[in-house]
């Protein structure tokens, strides 16, 4: 691409630097800014800065959080001997829309990964060993997705706190509500099967 | 969306500003950011910033550029009699990538559209007309999106220039190269059957 002006390939440069966003793309978005007023690239850039240089991570679940410990964990209505094990942050968004979880969860960051050299020691797995062999934790409920990396890590920390009197549940799979069975994948709908339950409770939550 | 932190929150608003960026995307690359070194969000704020405070448009012919002229306008080896009207600056630089314009632009800034409310008066019409008057222009190419606008605009330049010495031409409409016929529109095959240019003319450039 020609440029007729450094600052706007600089601009550019760095926008496509953000997964998904070609050079074309960034063009759009950086042209956009110049059309508005300028205090809406100072708000964007004042936004990221701030929100880059002053985010926090939970000390106690690893969700990102504007204090030291985050709002779900400082809750005291919420059941704290109830933890959800989740990838990332937007999971636990996921999980908080639905209105349904009142415990707590924990961040692990990712999942084991050799491919993508990401081992154990990279995601937050010792703390959550920890916070279990401390007592006090009931339930914890593998929420991570269902695949390879997500069940290898799901069994990585099974066995690591498998000693404990903790009981451990994973999240339902099956038929997404409102979908036709025969669109549904082979794999969910075999679980959706053996994973059945009692025809009362289906109803429990509608 | 449930956000537990307020700069997270900020920061996906500010980045779905952006047209065709949705809160999931923004999310998505909001919290890319937090995972790469602080250095690439700093990077990217202070593009976007510089660039949209320090950019200027040239004078001459409203193109982007870093001075009040464009490296364009400014350069001597190019035919200044020739002006090439476009919408705008990603048509320069599409024009340039091709290496088969000698002449000099002149960026309207955006067609007439009396549904988005952008009249005559709101375009760089006024100063292109102004140059043609001024004497020293052999040739104006019409460069503009063949959409109904794009039409409008070009005959309202035309009418303004029509009474000047200036020859007037458009950039030639037809099928891509490597494009099969079959699958061309019947609008763009018809127009090109009838401006049909002679056969050894056609591989000038191959
Ligand atoms: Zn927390
Ligand atoms: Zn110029």
């Amino acid at each position: 691409m020609e440029f007729s002006s450094k600052l706007l390939e600089n601009a550019v440069k760095e926008m496509s630097q953000l997964p998904g966003i070609g050079k074309r793309t960034a063009l759009r978005l950086v042209l956009h800014l110049l059309k508005q007023p300028k205090e809406q690239t100072g708000f964007l850039s004042q936004a990221l800065t701030t929100m880059r240089e002053e985010v926090k991570f939970c000390l106690s679940c690893h969700n990102i959080s504007d204090n030291t410990i985050c709002e779900i964990c400082s809750n005291k209505s919420r059941d704290h001997s109830v933890i959800c094990i989740v990838e990332d942050i937007r999971d636990v968004m996921a999980i908080e829309n639905t209105g349904q979880f009142r415990g707590v969860y924990h961040v692990l960051g990712g999942k084991i990964s050799p491919i993508d050299g990401v081992g154990p020691s990279q995601l937050n797995i010792f703390s959550l060993v920890e916070k279990v062999k401390l007592g006090g934790v009931s339930e914890i409920i593998f929420a991570l997705s269902s695949t390879m990396e997500g069940d290898t890590t799901n069994f990585y920390i099974y066995r690591q706190i498998q000693d404990s009197n903790v009981i451990t549940s994973s999240i339902a799979r099956g038929i997404s509500v409102g979908d036709e069975l025969e669109y549904a994948d082979e794999v969910t709908l075999g679980r959706s099967i053996l994973q059945r339950v009692p025809f009362e409770s289906a109803f429990k939550n509608n």
